[in-house]
């Protein structure tokens, strides 16, 4: 009944009167293109400015009030390490001249996270160049037992990225050039300071994209990626980063650098080493450099964003879609209806299409826009027929796509401006993946501002989250360990991409065992004797 | 110039005169579908009984000479492991009773690697049933100082699965049961024993693939795929094994249970454990469970076996095909003239296309036969008519598909048959995947039997082999270490796929520093601590 889509062109626009679908119920429904004439229903245009996410919290406004110290917050206690001297900071100054920062002014922006939860109280930031500078800064501090904190573009989910108490932050900001690139094979291999976005713009002129994209890629350092196995939004198409990271440079907390930045695609010359420090969090070493596979830039790309009546109708059309589309499918968003009003309300977003209890993004990147656009329009036609989907509209134009993205991509945004933010990351079973937001709806009552749900449904993975005007002790007694103990009888995962960091490194047992836990401080003891790397993070506290 | 395909019937036969395409200089040329009538030119039919590989030396003819004991061929010495007496085979009948082997005729196949070049002496083999039943067998050997070789199908091809002394043999044979699979995500959890090919069959049978398919699947286990980290013939599409396991059980050597058995695509709950055991040959724990992401099965299924003038040819046709393919190529194969002879040799295949110095197998999985026929009908008038590709056939029949297959699947069982085989596995840039090749036939001379290259070009993989009547130590010096020699001097891999094992333990300097190789020993000493599990494999003998 939708119109069949001319190839190569999946700009299109229809309005349909549900009189001719089959066994629809709804009296209208709206099918608006992001271009062409404008929709009457759907009167939504790109008027983002720009859908870019830059993370900072130097850019807080001056009235943000300041951020509680961690160590006041939390219960948690400084570990015997020694305190940054006179003489550590002359020493610093040979290994990087011109590169030790103490002015309070300018380490405030990394003493806090992003979201502004946990703080810090370093007084010095060093940003070393090369792997030869880490090296030697971390052999210092390792004699002198001085504790380092890695940081990247500082845009973690969970406090690993700034410190707990004084350790000395290692920013990789300055190690931001890329090494080589492989025209025919896609292999990039690069700095670990450089930012995705960068990244992702220098191989696209070059014909590949970057195997992952996430909300943060205007701030986040490739480094900080592989360090928490960042997961984001092309996880559904190209998989994990423990397959396409080829290879690493790290250097370990005694100054050893382990060159390991192979550019093959294979290679069994015994353990993989690399693969240890993917989502390590920077607590076993220092990623220096990156080797990593760029699949081929798609031909042809486009995003749909429908209205969904229900989430039984989302996880169907996630089933259809999976058929229909099958290998082009790149990406199966979904978000609640709060989190719309969240979009529209704190970042003046427009909706492209009629509200819905939910909404979901689907992309499709393809070699062949002619097939791509049959493959879709076939989908599209199903999930409208069968009433799966209410409404929606499709977009191939690069800014559209990128204003649908922002819909989805700013949700968390939204919520750090909405107040204080509770954030859960959990991987359940896809079937049961909303289930526990209208659960915590009912339990919390009032005492929450907003709780919604979104994430990445194809990777079964829930971004669970809630505001409260301020940070309230209560309200985190009425959530955890509720939502830890839900998830672990799920057999889900408590922290499905955002790592454990400092706030979630007390549940890691709702999702390992304790064979694992003892197994992975003996690695850290292994590695890192003196725990000088990124302490109070990932690992739960020892007894 | 070539007709295009009908879409959804990609069964085709055409005959065509050279002088219809641009800028050719051969005066005749074929193209032969591998059904319908047959072509003048092309006699071949799809006469292969069976195109699956039994692999196993016990089907050895009685006739074949006794394999030499490893430790009488190479220098290896015994490490001060107890040696089984009575008292433990009386204990190992109390922990999987009725199934302790002694019987030296049964224990043949076991102390042999399937390519008959090492030879072990071991004098028991256990066959448990359960993970509980490996940790009780592995919690007396810790015990009692008993060394053990983990055996899965015994098709390794660097005598990793066979033991060097008198190691007790550990198999996962009766560890064959599925656990659990999700018919929705495709998530399948099964116990190390299961053959791959069943393995395939069954999620086959429920709309799914193995994200990993190799010759040997007729025999090889999937723990011991996971434990040597197999590649195979799937690598290209659905990548490493690195990112399709979700989940391990690994029984430690002091008989610890491990279990990261999830099922969840996403996990960032401390660090990754089940990583360090994906390809660690059963040296630092033994896989007994595993838990891996099937993707759809595809709907179409395209083989194209095509013969190129030369290697320059075989590049530009994948250039070519990863443009025009796109996402639907799931393999690119490419095997020499030389491999051709052997197979259609030893094995009595015969060829589908003319004699070419070159052969290439392409592979297309998508989801729409129609476009997938357009797609490969586009790519193939492409190659065709710019000379890159002389003559071809296209298959999409199951039985033909597979028919295919087995000429570049068997290579390595044709030359098992051709004498004594010298095995190198290296990962190299693609530009210089084939130079070795001449460069050995002329280094070699009529040393050598035959010197064949053959191997997954999309991953950079090259499988080059020299064959001779029987073992001889002069070519071995003639081979070694100058083949790792030039491999490093490429930063390539002397192991892509096939590891270590016992055979190329002492190369892996070729392809890692000294600082990774300390590691990999500090690694091996922290789950491993006195070396019980697979000795004389992987790691370089310790000074």
């Amino acid at each position: 009944m939708v119109p069949h889509l001319v190839p190569r062109q999946l700009v299109w626009l229809c309005r349909r009167q549900v009189a001719c679908a089959r066994g629809a119920s709804v009296q209208h429904r709206t099918w608006a293109g992001v271009s062409g004439a404008p929709s009457l229903l759907s009167p939504w245009r790109a008027t983002v400015t720009s859908p870019l996410v830059c993370r900072s919290s130097s850019s807080t406004p001056p009235s943000a009030p300041k951020v509680v110290l961690t160590q006041e917050r939390y219960p948690v206690t400084r570990l015997p390490f020694s305190v940054v001297s006179e003489d550590d900071l002359a020493a610093f100054a040979r290994i990087v001249p011109g590169r030790v920062i103490t002015d309070p002014e300018v380490l405030e922006a990394s003493n806090v996270d992003w979201l502004r939860t946990v703080r810090g109280c370093s007084k010095v930031l060093l940003r070393p160049r090369t792997s030869q500078e880490v090296a030697h800064i971390l052999r210092y501090c390792h004699e002198r037992n001085l504790a380092v904190n890695p940081q990247g573009g500082n845009t973690g989910m969970v406090g690993g990225s700034v410190p707990v108490f004084d350790e000395i932050i290692l920013s990789t900001a300055l190690m931001n050039e890329v090494i080589s690139f492989h025209s025919v094979s896609g292999t990039l291999v690069c700095q670990a300071g450089c930012v995705l976005e960068e990244l992702s713009r220098y191989v696209e002129e070059r014909g590949f994209v970057m195997p992952l994209d996430l909300g943060a890629k205007g701030s986040c350092h490739i480094g900080g990626n592989v360090a928490t196995n960042a997961g984001g939004l092309r996880f559904l198409r190209y998989g994990s980063l423990h397959g396409t990271v080829l290879g690493l440079e790290v250097v370990l907390a005694d100054g050893t650098v382990l060159n390991c930045l192979s550019s093959l695609r294979k290679d069994n010359t015994g353990y993989d080493l690399k693969q240890l420090f993917i989502g390590s969090e920077g607590t076993l070493g220092v990623i220096t450099a990156v080797s990593i596979q760029c699949p081929p830039k798609p031909r042809a790309v486009n995003v749909a964003f429908l209205g969904c009546p229900g989430f039984a109708e989302v996880l169907q059309t996630f089933t259809t879609c999976k058929g229909l589309l099958g290998e082009i499918l790149s990406a199966y968003e979904f978000m609640d209806a709060e989190c719309m009003w969240l979009v529209t309300r704190h970042l003046r977003l427009a909706s492209p299409v009629q509200e819905s209890p939910f909404y979901v993004l689907i992309e499709t990147s393809g070699s062949r826009a002619g097939h791509d656009a049959e493959k879709l329009s076939d989908f599209l036609d199903q999930v409208l027929s069968s009433g799966l989907v209410t409404d929606g509209t499709v977009a191939t134009d690069q800014m559209k796509l990128k204003a649908l993205w922002a819909l989805r991509e700013r949700i968390s945004e939204a919520l750090s401006r909405d107040g204080y933010v509770y954030k859960y990351d959990l991987s359940l079973p896809t079937e049961r993946l909303y289930d526990l937001v209208p659960d915590l709806r009912a339990r919390l009552g009032s005492r929450a501002k907003h709780v919604v749900g979104y994430g990445h449904l194809g990777d079964g993975n829930l971004h669970l989250n809630v505001t409260s005007e301020a940070f309230s002790p209560s309200l985190l007694d009425a959530l955890e360990p509720y939502v830890y103990e839900w998830t672990a009888r799920q057999r889900g995962s408590v922290s499905a991409e955002h790592g454990l960091g400092f706030k979630k490194r007390g549940v890691l047992g709702y999702s390992k065992p304790p064979e694992a836990l003892r197994l992975m401080q003996q690695l850290k003891a292994l590695l890192d004797p003196k725990g000088i790397l990124n302490p109070y993070k990932t690992l739960p506290a020892q007894a």
